[in-house]
């Protein structure tokens, strides 16, 4: 039988367009008349003007807002709890958050945590959300599915967890996704994030999880990215460029609310957690490996994208072959050529990296075609080393 | 640019499978203890078990129910008012549409005006829906997408007026969708119902209103229903294609809950308004010559849908013409060989049917692709006579 039973919905409300920050504040009222706006370090947002377009937007509605300036790449546990102090202390009704993954997950943890009560580190430990301040999702990158999913991945640093945390009281109410932002996001990051979402469509498409809404939204990406990320690099500043993988993107995310990722992500979060990369960074590096490994599970499901990729054959073990293969290609001329050795890994961490991964992502791992095994795991950090 | 600004969100949970109807009384607890079931008249619901599926499932949970089985097709006013009566004297929680768009459309519209108060009448000219009971749609067919979305087709008998009422009140909170129950649809039901959501799909792609979502839903329904509808005459008993044609038909109700229909759909609700035949029927009539007129104002779109049907080409006035040709040709294939003539309507009704749909169905009219004026519906109804 073709389609199995699947459940679905899209509850947070998607608003997509150039300038379409600027109705932030018009949109948001509802949800009172006080925010936190959670966003990064490095003042890239004020510099850029986003930041003041938000807060332009918020005064024009009466909403008052302070702004938390203080989310890094791989958040943690700490940057959340910072955060629910600000909110306790200031009787604040909502949150936003403007930025990549980081700040957006930051964002959806203050909320959850401000209203469920405790510490950061005992949600990433297994504590139930039952309950969130609404979270308004500003995103200015084109890697991160964040906007759309009940997700959010947070680190703790003394215990080298990085940890996805699933409820959908995290769900945003509203996600604003503005192309215009992307054009001042510099090369590294651009690819790093375009490879962040060509991983979640992919890794979705192959979920045991997987269903006709997630692979159709997993499709659209891949055939996006494919198409218009190949050249980013030619094409920082071209706004139809940067519109359609900001598309790409978000149906990446929707595709991963659904189908959630594999053990692609399970072991790149341990990497990053080690290493402090970038996460789309990191799962550049073993993508490739990765897709390899799982496709002996899954020929059928990887030859079905081979099409996306522009590769016309009908024989299965072929066809999942040559995607594979393009895949790793695609990655390598985007420009990352770094193996796991040159990011500070030695073989002797490869255990470690694959214990830690095992026990924070092992959701994700026996989500994997195959639910993947030691061995396995093994032979993709080794390939990708 | 390629995307202009949109909105989108999914409010209806979405439950797709085999079988999913023995689960309506779990998943719809939460929503109160006594239920009104809104089904058909003419008892196959009762006969071939699905009311009994429904029933049972409720009373598994402790849910009682009333069974308000007078819905035919295009549903009345005075339809709903009735089941208003019930509601109001039995203290009804929620209200559960059994069937196809009639029933689940009825369900719809005694859900809003048990809560916003009046008659049916009344929102049908244009009083706002305020709020409506939980409203859970069945749906065994596969041509509705009122399952998905925030309208409702009513018709009231005295003034010869039907129209689609929208409200974001009555969406669905849930829609269950069982394929299985859509294997007694007997073919001529089979036929409309699938014409249907083709015309939706198609008039969703060439909307004024379309965007990225509704199109990528538009394409999937498109393409599904090419290869899995044509041969719908030998299939009625087979499972794996009645699953893809309601897979494609929620696609269908997902894109034009974003799009919204166009004139086809402004001109056949007064068609059967007038003629009270089937709506998916009356649209197979016309569908043909709607398309022929419409491409003159949108050939890129058409040409775009081109290849759903399998024709690869990549001049869009060829593509286009070819795409409307193999349209009109689908129809005609599946049966649909009668004429506007043939069922009761004479040259000299033509211009009243265009004042109705103008009057009643100018929305949608200006939806349409060259916001198609009279000279153009009239040209439209010519070419089917």
């Amino acid at each position: 039988m073709g389609i199995t039973m699947f459940e679905f919905n899209l509850p947070t409300k998607v608003i997509f367009g150039i300038d379409c920050l600027n109705m932030v504040g018009e949109k948001s009222e509802r949800y009172g008349s006080k925010a936190l706006i959670v966003t990064t370090k490095g003042g890239s947002m004020k510099r850029y003007g986003y930041l003041d377009k938000v807060t332009d937007s918020l005064k024009e509605n009466n909403i008052k807002y302070i702004i938390y300036p203080e989310v890094s790449t791989n958040p943690t546990t700490e940057m959340v709890d910072k955060g629910v102090k600000i909110v306790l202390e200031n009787n604040i009704d909502f949150i936003i958050g403007l930025g990549g993954g980081s700040a957006i997950d930051t964002a959806k943890m203050i909320a959850a945590v401000s209203e469920s009560g405790g510490k950061a580190s005992e949600y990433l430990m297994g504590k139930e959300i039952e309950k969130a301040l609404p979270i308004i999702a500003l995103s200015t990158t084109h890697g991160t599915g964040s906007s759309v999913t009940h997700y959010a991945v947070l680190t703790d640093r003394k215990l080298n967890a990085k940890r996805g945390i699933a409820s959908k009281h995290i769900y945003p109410r509203m996600a604003f996704l503005d192309p215009s932002t992307t054009l001042t996001l510099p090369l590294n990051l651009s690819i790093a994030t375009m490879i962040d979402a060509l991983s979640h469509a992919v890794e979705a498409y192959v979920s045991r999880k997987a269903n006709n809404f997630s692979k159709l939204f997993s499709r659209e990406a891949i055939r996006n990215i494919f198409i218009y990320g190949r050249d980013i690099d030619r094409n920082l500043k071209n706004i139809d460029v940067r519109e359609k993988l900001m598309w790409a993107n978000l149906c990446a995310g929707i595709a991963i609310d659904i189908a959630r990722t594999t053990a692609a992500h399970a072991l790149e979060h341990s990497i990053s957690a080690y290493y402090n990369i970038h996460h789309g960074y990191g799962l550049g590096i073993i993508l490739y490996s990765w897709a390899k490994v799982s496709r002996k599970y899954a020929k059928d499901l990887f030859a079905e994208m081979a099409p996306l990729f522009n590769i016309h054959i009908d024989d299965i073990d072929e066809a999942s072959f040559r995607f594979v293969e393009a895949l790793g290609r695609f990655v390598y001329d985007l420009g990352i050529k770094d193996r796991l050795s040159d990011i500070g890994m030695t073989l002797k961490d490869i255990d470690r990296i694959i214990d830690n991964a095992i026990e924070y992502g092992k959701y994700n791992i026996d989500n994997n075609p195959g639910k993947l095994d030691k061995k396995d795991l093994r032979e993709i950090l080794v390939e990708a080393f």
